[in-house]
């Protein structure tokens, strides 16, 4: 059998997996991100925790390669631009640097969300599909385009990172980002939360969500309750959603959206809040693709840096 | 010196040239589009004037294979599924019928818009640059992505459609596809021509586009010439493609957008007004994309119909 290293670099840890060709992690382990000094020990980490590991497991000559997804835009050749959560401020080949420090072993970059979908593509929910959108509904909303079977990484990296397209030109409140009216702002979990209190201090009616932690996690409970305030807010968020996954379909087309993220824990309750507003307003021509949640949870990551490098 | 035939079908006629794997045609005719009895003569027309020129020019040995650009979503493999202004109905893969009437020769599909951007992408404004993405602004929009040097069909043949994603969710006014607030009702030589007459009503501003025939042509030409109710007009168009192209430029990150189509006649006046607004509203990390104007007209569809089957 055949190893590729999976590995998934977040601010606080990065995630290693030893995953087969047939897309088996036969092996998942961690090690802390060390970010001071600009995060310069964190690929010597990395690289240290993939040697002894090969080493430990006795498979030197089995192990096909590593792929890596990095939170930050990456472009096709393995070039980061910048990582904020990393302390990398340098523009750089990741894969280069990494493949040299594991003694020129094959290795592959990506964004994270971009490794994810591909995750989700190979093993999870976008298995049985053509081109497929992932759409990461978290803190904001990240996204990674699969096209013929690859990351469409765009031109800076910043393919798929439809978190800040403008769907409310007229908004009054600033996004993270310096712009109104981005997606995010509505749809993300974060957005979700404000859209609910937003409700709860507009309307007198009565809510399981008074009183308590407004969370996006107690939004959809209560939407699956039946709670009536909580079901105006899903209509709202069903409509950005719905709206937002319209316009990427009238670019791209794909044959399926899944829906991944802290958020899609809600699982298919959502479903048809989105369909609805999407049907509502895609294209005829772009309006089969299908809708559904992402299966793979945090595991999305370490099995698309895998398949980075598996044919 | 090898060749390949670009064909542009359109509604009334098709174009046909003879394009050398350098990029430069060597000779264009026309045959009628015949579109009466389901439109069944079409293909075997064309396949008789392909086969009647090669004999003609005694070219036997050089062809390398025909591309052909159809009005009607065209996927990766040439399946068509209706083309309105063919009067074709049915599903069907238009590169293998016209392969066999053209006795095996190697055939390739694709939508006209998909087939103009690579056009574009391999002889005109795109010609130095990476991911594309191609924006007709005729009587409605069409659009072509070109990815890693390909047509982005997209699912259904519909990749880069962006005619009809919605860019005000509250519009009254319907669009021709029966939804309301389409890029292509305001951005489009139809949607400018309304825009100017909307302006035109509501102010009581001296412009040289009163008592004339508003059209694209005199309405950019007025603001050339310093037209002050044009200028507005001007703005406004300005926001919604700039708009537009940030929202497209959020999803697939080009490094460039060349404008087309009959509007782009108006030349480079149109640059600042879409600059402006795409800077405003595009998210940081896909704002490098350049903007330019199309430089192939009608060719471009004869160039990227022959480029699909030149390496």
């Amino acid at each position: 059998m055949k190893y590729a290293v999976g590995i998934d670099v977040g601010g606080t840890t990065v995630k290693l997996g030893l995953v087969n060709t047939e897309g088996e992690i036969s092996g998942i382990w961690e090690i802390p991100t060390r970010t001071e000094n600009s995060g310069k020990d964190i690929l010597p980490d990395i690289a240290k925790a993939v040697k002894d590991k090969i080493k430990e497991k006795n498979i030197e000559d089995d192990v096909i390669g590593a792929g890596i997804g990095l939170p930050g835009p990456v472009d096709d050749e393995g070039v980061i631009r910048k990582a904020v959560n990393l302390h990398w401020e340098r523009t750089f080949n990741v894969a280069e640097e990494l493949s040299e420090l594991l003694d020129g072993m094959k290795v592959r970059a990506g964004n994270d969300a971009n490794v994810a979908a591909l995750g989700e593509y190979w093993q999870g929910a976008g298995k049985d599909y053509g081109d497929m959108v992932m759409v990461t509904l978290g803190t904001g909303i990240g996204g990674g385009i699969i096209h013929h079977g690859q990351i469409f990484a765009g031109t800076t990296g910043a393919g798929g990172e439809i978190g800040h397209i403008c769907l409310e030109p007229n908004e009054k409140i600033h996004c993270n980002c310096g712009n109104a009216g981005c997606f995010e702002q509505y749809a993300s979990a974060t957005g979700m939360v404000r859209l609910a209190k937003e409700e709860l201090d507009s309307s007198k009616d009565e809510s399981e969500l008074r009183g308590v932690e407004v969370t996006a996690k107690a939004l959809w409970d209560a939407v699956r309750n039946g709670d009536k305030l909580a079901i105006r807010v899903a209509e709202r968020i069903g409509y950005y959603l719905g709206l937002g996954l319209s316009i990427i379909a009238g670019v791209v087309n794909p044959e399926v959206f899944v829906l991944g993220g802290g958020v899609s824990k809600a699982g298919n309750i959502l479903i048809p809040y989105v369909r609805k507003h999407f049907d509502e307003h895609a294209f005829h021509a772009c309006r089969d693709a299908q809708i559904v949640i992402a299966t793979l949870g945090n595991s999305a990551g370490t099995l698309g840096a895998a398949k980075m490098v598996i044919d």
